[in-house]
């Protein structure tokens, strides 16, 4: 690889490059915003809007699953959240919100303790029922610890796409004190597409490809919310990773004779920019948290949060205060009276696509990009 | 090229760079700044001082227009803001500068509702008669979507230079909603020098080049008032950019057997010394909001906003205080009391073309620069 | 060397890399965090935690150090510290952490008087007893300068490991006022194992590995509380640092016919993503200061600081307030109520370690890391 | 050059780097800092300490002259400065200090004012026969715009050491306006060792070089106080200068068979760390402001400006508020009670070469340099 760069004398690394390190560059041709497709399609379930909202409890409730999903897009409920913890999740939800801000430590101590209360099964086959009454797409999401646990109760209540999500999902997960979930066979034993990840690379990402799913989650799932980085030390420069793994795609593409696994970056897209620059790198459709966070139906009720701030041993996600800018229907496509990225999603999404003359996201993912420079402003 | 860089394995990247990147650097020689020549000629107009008013409600009314013009640069009306809605704008000027600072979507729907307001014939020509009237060179702008609509009024009220500005303007702009201008035919058709804008990049610059305009506006227009980066991810690194149309005009002086097509820069710069280095980088002008936003006569009274603020359906721009350092004259020729390059900006290009021993602007353009280092102060 | 840069026509350099620089990646295969495997062994000395606790008044007394090792790791004792110069340090402990925070040139005084006390050989002796009769390894430190007027007090106290460390320390000592250190001579008739540093660069260490050392401290010793840096433009990368140390150590495994040089990370580990890099570059073992300052039990009381604040001539390093999160035990093992790296220390080390699928430390020395993007969060 | 870099089709450029860029790296030997000599002989005078004083009025008056030079340097009085533009300039420092902070553009007006004052030669020749009667060596500072105007007087007042400092100072200066200074014949025709700058670049040195000149200041003149790189674009990144400008003297002495040209930092030396960084570059002593203005005896009264302050037409520099650390004595040699390199600045150069391994200066030039990571603190 060129730029494979010395760190010691005895470790190289390869540069990786953050979504803030690349912009967009028009080119020569420009065209009319209302011209633009943005349709998405996985398996026999086709968008309007390539847009997950990602199984976190501030984020999706059954309740915004279906707005989310009558909007275009689709909501994946975290089956293992406040919703299949709780009869009535609200009061926990109501006290989230409400917790002081200046005492973070009693924050996490208290969700660890809210999050503390088992699953049950009957409200993860109750809260998918409520969805699919409603006549939208049902996703839902378990973690690959819990899925042999729930996935029957999952698969039995009816759920259209199926999300296994971690801060990383690899095809082979070594344990010495439990059968781990052998993704290629549970993959192919179920009749329900299967997105898996978080991944990043190219050669992980090959590898959850030929388990069988037919979408790959990029990066490790978290943005404002997470603390990864600075707790672990594990990172996933978003630029780069969407890359790779979209180069993934193309190559499984020929190596299967022709099964297209979708791209979906998942993390670290807070504005619309963020999204748009996703796209170009190659993703087929993004999972966002934050920016559906900041529509007033969310059940954060103005606060964000991912599954990992209320881990029982090793919490590293903070509840973060997000600013409510309108319905979901203006975040997703205004009108916007915010001019930071944070409303009217799909409408900068078009103009993007427009502005660099792309009429479809398959052509856009070709779209030109330069490393910036310093910032100026 | 040489700096292709691989951001994945499906994507690579040219590495651009900011003002802020690069520095002058003095040679052997120096000059005394009173023998230095700023002179700055287009078409048949000949200009002292080689700046253009932008466009923007916060800069240029009627009358800085005119100041500017008998200060021996040239401001460009902007045909579609304030002056164009309302026989008088100044109670809405005054309504703009006094909304309160702490709601900012409060801020931009106000201005939402003030710009939509639809625009009077009869005002593009009062308004550009009284600028007439005042003996100094008339331009006036639209954007590429109004171009069609009300260029006839503006070439009968009479404009010595006609500028297109949007945030991106390309040579062939596709659309299944409505003919496109053809900036060609256009361009050929009309008696008046046209300059067009924004553009970045070698090509699409190229392109408009080979529309028969006489200039180029290099960059998408915004600096200070701007979120266009961070909402649409789309960005253009002004050293980067400026050197890539000069490049362009030069080979198009070559392909096109002698014609000069004017590179301008606009957007982001907001001193002098990002002035300087626009012109070290290959601009023969420079298009400035902010820094005549800081005189007392600035219609923005303390505040500066451009078009994109106020768009209806994805405003992506700032209403940004700005400090207020003397008279138009005095920011553009001092005696100067402001110690950070808002004040004396001409004195400024004198003083730094002299240190680095060049007379004409045309010679600076070959100035050396450098790539910085690590800001220490 | 690949990286060989032109600074200016009569000087090169190599770029090199802070922990910051690199992140960790995961591969294909990821591990059962319970399979991870922690322990450390240098010389006849099994730890089942690699951490030494820095020999720093704030962060170890005779208790904290007996605490440590109870806990599987080792906590080092300054042996020129408050407590060998006065019986009971308490009063001066205390003392410290009141001083007023609004002038610091005022704390710094104040140190500088306290510890302008002599060292006494008798409470060397005493302190090394205490921590001997707890039945934890006892391990003591001291600097260059004083190892020759102590180490047969300290020998004869009996310790288990020997620890020279000064800002810098180097295999060969040149003075004209007194007969240096000879580290290789003074190592080969001690018995102890001895550790020593800091040091950077694979050329310093390889000399400091020849002298016999057991290991190696790799860096300037300090991280949140010097200014080393801005002070005595001195610094070492810490990522390339270790690398190029660990690059000596197996260069010198070969040159010595298998004798096995143990490289600790030494200053700068701030949070557990700081460890884990350090560990992924090659480290056997960190050596840590402000995670531990941060516990309930630590001497600081809320304040971390270092032998370099109060040296009698040149201090360059700060008293540093310091957040306390939990008991030294939750500091290294959990449970963790904070997000941010600095509890359950090795709750993080075993996860990243079974994220990017190893099992053992050696193994997750071979750990593949990138540079990473701009800091998007 | 290795490290032309492409910013744009039609523009090259250098990257440089910032002292802050670089740091030093211990080689395999140290040295006991009390073998460290740190004397600097220019032409026929010898200093025990390679600092000169830099001609500012926050900093050299006659009486700091005087008391730099008994403790070993030069102090170098600013000729056009409030010392010979009053007989008494004391109850003007006195207004300066107490000019209020709120209103910067007051200030800079207000200086103005007061540097409006005529020179008085007779008050060039009684200052310069102060500081001669203390029995120091004798510097004084002119511009080059004044040299031709006062330099007699100089000579015959008596100085040991012309300075001819301006922010750039070229070998060839061209104006149509009035005969500009023949550098070269004017040094020719003294008697006195000339030094003279600011300069940067390999080529504009060599030629300032051939003038016949003892020194040459590396630098545009300013660090803390001044914005030139904002207001004019022009920066020398330090590093890369300096290196540069040591590379010239090297060639220079070939050329010349055996001139050696003295390189003098001036400029950004802000503390103890970059006077370090900048002798390691290739620095045969340093010029500095900030770091004496933290004196109790300067004259700034705890603020610092320099001549870019009070321009008269093109103001580009700011009286910045100095933290006061100790006496001239304590600031150049301790005892120190600042840990941040403000304080036993001569102390920290016999420190960083005692540990890098080198006991005089020229050998200290040679001194290995990395460029350093991402900032970790």
């Amino acid at each position: 690889m060129t730029n494979d760069i010395e760190i010691g004398r005895s470790k190289r690394a390869r540069r990786t490059y953050s979504l803030d390190d690349v912009a967009l560059v028009p080119a020569r041709r420009t065209r009319d915003p209302r011209d633009v497709n943005t349709e998405w399609q996985i398996d026999a379930f086709k968008f309007a809007t390539p847009v997950l909202g990602a199984p976190m409890d501030s984020v999706m409730s059954p309740e915004t699953a279906i707005t989310l999903g009558k909007l275009g897009g689709v909501g994946v409920l975290n089956l293992e959240g406040l919703w299949t913890r709780y009869e009535d999740p609200e009061p926990y939800l109501d006290e989230i919100s409400l917790l002081a801000r200046d005492d973070m430590s009693h924050v996490t101590r208290r969700m660890q303790e809210i999050y503390a209360e088992p699953i049950k099964e009957g409200l993860i086959t109750e809260r998918l029922a409520q969805i699919r009454d409603a006549g939208v797409v049902v996703a839902g999401s378990l973690t690959p610890q819990r899925t042999q646990e729930y996935y029957k109760t999952v698969v039995n209540a009816g759920t259209d796409l199926f999300v296994i999500r971690g801060t990383t999902v690899s095809a082979e997960h070594v344990s010495q004190n439990q059968e781990p979930l052998d993704l290629k066979k549970f993959i192919y034993e179920l009749d329900v597409p299967v997105i898996v990840g978080g991944a990043a690379g190219y050669t992980p990402a090959l590898h959850l490809m030929r388990t069988g799913a037919a979408g790959v989650l990029v990066g490790f799932g978290g943005g404002a919310t997470t603390t990864t980085r600075r707790a672990l030390g594990i990172h996933a420069a978003m630029a780069s990773a969407i890359s790779d793994v979209a180069a993934a795609r193309s190559d499984y593409l020929d190596e299967s004779g022709g099964r297209y696994v979708h791209v979906i970056a998942d993390g670290g897209l807070g504005q619309s920019g963020d999204m748009i620059k996703a796209m170009a790198m190659g993703a087929d459709a993004v999972m966002i948290g934050a920016p559906l966070a900041r529509a007033k139906e969310a059940p954060g009720r103005g606060y964000h949060w991912g599954p990992e701030a209320h881990h029982h041993e090793f919490p590293r996600g903070t509840r973060t205060p997000m600013n409510q800018v309108g319905s979901l229907e203006e975040v997703l496509y205004g009108p916007s009276h915010h001019v930071d990225g944070t409303s009217n999603l799909m409408g900068a999404v078009r103009r993007a696509m427009a502005t660099t003359g792309y009429s479809t996201l398959k052509e856009f993912q070709r779209s030109e990009v330069v490393l910036t420079g310093r910032p100026q402003y």
